[in-house]
């Protein structure tokens, strides 16, 4: 076994961002934005690409029958489950050119600074591109064995069938269940990924320290008051659905600030009968999101927000509703890894902060399965979702970096 | 000259609901409601109906350009101006039985009880079917001379340019300006109406004394806020452009509650943009509409919000709009009018009150033009605008008791 040693062994940014450009051109709009929605005739090409790059970072590559494209570098030990890294290269219509095609193409260049240093770890090492990050998540769920065994619940981006669309990215529905993989297959993930938020702006830290993904709860209230002519009816003798609706949205927003933790609760939609300009409104349908790493702590909220509708229901005499919709159970992050990825910043000289990854990934899928870790680095003004999503070379380039002193940390450290 | 003898006048309450019953036959849904829209088929029918109760009445009928009905009974004094009567016959699309109908039919009831008691007022008695008083008020605004002169103003319920509306029903659009009337043309307006509000009802009174008809104010507001992942953006990060309009929302509602008097004030309509679960919304848009006896008190309350905009503003880092849609003067009640109403009520040993109209009228644009009075009789349950609207046959007789009274001390006081 080759002695590693870390400090001579260095990425090369310019191939690491000049791959994301080159990824970039494969769905570019003249906005600026990148639009290439999982299985359309734009993933395809970009798939074909990475594979290209996976093969000349010496990776063996494989598309399993969710349609992963997993490049893989046996280790040393045969018998070792696999650190494995990625993300995904599928984007939202108006993606940016960063969010989840860092992840990919940072961990090819992983792959390929061990290949050129000649380096052989203890562990194999996988790079997945997995498939429909963005929508489905079919990609990550099948390795978890978490994905829907019926084929109506797909609804793609592209309006196929889901048997279609893996199809077309080299992927087979009829074998779905062979994607799944056991604990023992991996050893740990750990994915770098763009922030999609302001907090490592805001605090003016280069590394966040994921420390785990949120859970969320989705619920709908509903306000049931009485329409009414809004000349005739005297305040006195309203039921207005729609200030009872405001009482509970200042709620929300007060329970959210004030609650221990940084939790996040939204009242993102909203719906008013008869919505009319003269008219007392009769009816508000709302939606309810609430997200935090701890489980314990939404249902919290949750328990606070029933008490609180009760008093609001009696005050304003009208009835509310609160219909559970779904729920997603957070996934912490590994406390071994997170302490890996604080030692290999503290070594580089970047400075740190830990928080929560508020957005899905494929982490929060493959965490179910192995130990999981996330790095971030910062998004601009906190965007993206947009052509105006942007994390600079230099921090792409130390993002990547951590990625790589991390996983040769973690094949030492781990069994 | 004929010594009235109002003790031994006495309307005929079996014709008066026998022809609420009939006219509500025409357009009469199966759930209970009417839908006699302006210019309709059944409108048309409902008029022919109208017209013959007026000429048994021993009215002299005639339609004038803007299709008001009018049957007039004339009086010894050649030269004075008419008592004026009436309402309108047209329906919401589920409209009730008594409102605007009543008035008319009661008129002619009036009228009736004069012919057959052989009884000659000093006044002449006009009793007037306003055309379309539900949409345009083309009938009653062009007597006062306010209607819009470019046709394509006028959006009528039945989808044809005004001038076949016109046509449809004996009106006729270039002789518009022939409809108005001059101030010494009338002498007085006074019209029955149910409430179509909960006030009589709660205080429980028989007979309301109606202290003018509002004023409206109508503005939209619209608050700009930053659309944003509800994931991601951590609490003390957003622009929730919800949440500061639930603010605006609680203190519109609060600011009319606690103004002195009873204004009303009313966010009936609103929008969230984008509207998704998921996304911290970015911009709201709602209606106020602000109604008051008073011009100077919807004044106040607007210099009131005005300065409670730039706070919310302020303290939620928000950008909001308010911008005027329309303004409609206050039609105060004739001071001499109110109080003959309560001194019939007082003889007939009916209980009263004095309440404003917060529903628009005939008379809030008659009154523009002469002393304008109105008589409220009690709607169940506040309800109106629908098939659920009742009046019992005790309240409308004892509206057009009082209806009939007030016009003859009326035509004994005015000049």
């Amino acid at each position: 076994m080759t002695t590693l040693s870390p400090p001579q062994l260095r990425i090369d940014p310019g191939r690491l961002m000049g791959r994301i450009s080159e990824l970039a051109r494969i769905g570019g709009l003249p906005s600026g934005a990148v639009k290439r929605l999982a299985f359309s005739d734009e993933d395809v090409a970009a798939r074909a690409v990475v594979r290209d790059w996976m093969e000349q970072a010496g990776l063996t590559v494989r598309i399993d029958a969710a349609g992963n494209l997993i490049g893989r570098r046996e280790g040393n030990r045969a018998a070792a489950g696999a650190l494995v890294t990625g993300s995904h290269i599928d984007t939202v219509p108006t993606g940016g050119r960063f969010d989840g095609a860092l992840g990919v193409i940072a961990g090819i260049e992983v792959a390929q600074c061990l290949q050129e240093a000649d380096l052989q770890l203890d562990h194999p090492l996988e790079v997945i591109a997995f498939a429909d990050e963005e929508n489905t998540m079919i990609g990550c769920k099948s390795i978890v064995g978490t994905a829907a065994s019926d084929p109506e619940r797909f609804r793609t981006n592209v309006n196929l069938p889901i048997r279609t669309c893996l199809e077309r990215i080299g992927g087979d529905w009829d074998r779905l269940p062979s994607a799944r993989r056991g604990p023992a297959d991996l050893a740990c993930y750990l994915e770098l990924h763009v922030e999609q938020g302001g907090v490592l702006e805001a605090v003016n830290r280069q590394i966040g320290v994921v420390e785990g993904v949120v859970g969320q709860q989705r619920y709908t209230l509903t306000v049931h008051g009485q329409a009414n002519h809004a000349g005739t009816t005297p305040m006195g003798m309203r039921h207005d659905a729609l200030t009872t609706a405001a009482q509970l949205i200042l709620a929300v927003e007060d329970m959210a600030r004030h609650f221990p933790g940084d939790p996040v609760a939204t009242i993102g939609k909203l719906s008013v009968w008869p919505n009319a300009a003269n008219i007392v409104p009769g009816r508000v349908d709302m939606s309810l999101d609430m997200r935090d790493l701890s489980h314990a702590v939404i249902d919290h909220m949750r328990a606070h927000l029933e008490r609180k509708i009760e008093n609001i229901a009696v005050t304003s005499r009208n009835r509310i509703e609160m219909e559970p919709q779904f729920v997603v159970d957070p996934t912490p992050a590994d406390g071994t890894i997170q302490d890996v990825i604080v030692d290999c910043c503290d070594g580089l000289g970047l400075s740190h902060t830990h928080l929560p990854s508020r957005a899905s990934h494929d982490a929060q899928e493959i965490g179910r399965l192995t130990a999981m870790g996330m790095i971030f680095v910062p998004s601009r003004d906190g965007v993206s979702h947009s052509g105006e999503e942007y994390t600079s070379d230099e921090q792409c380039a130390q993002g990547t970096e951590v990625l790589l002193r991390s996983l040769i940390a973690l094949d030492q450290k781990l069994a």
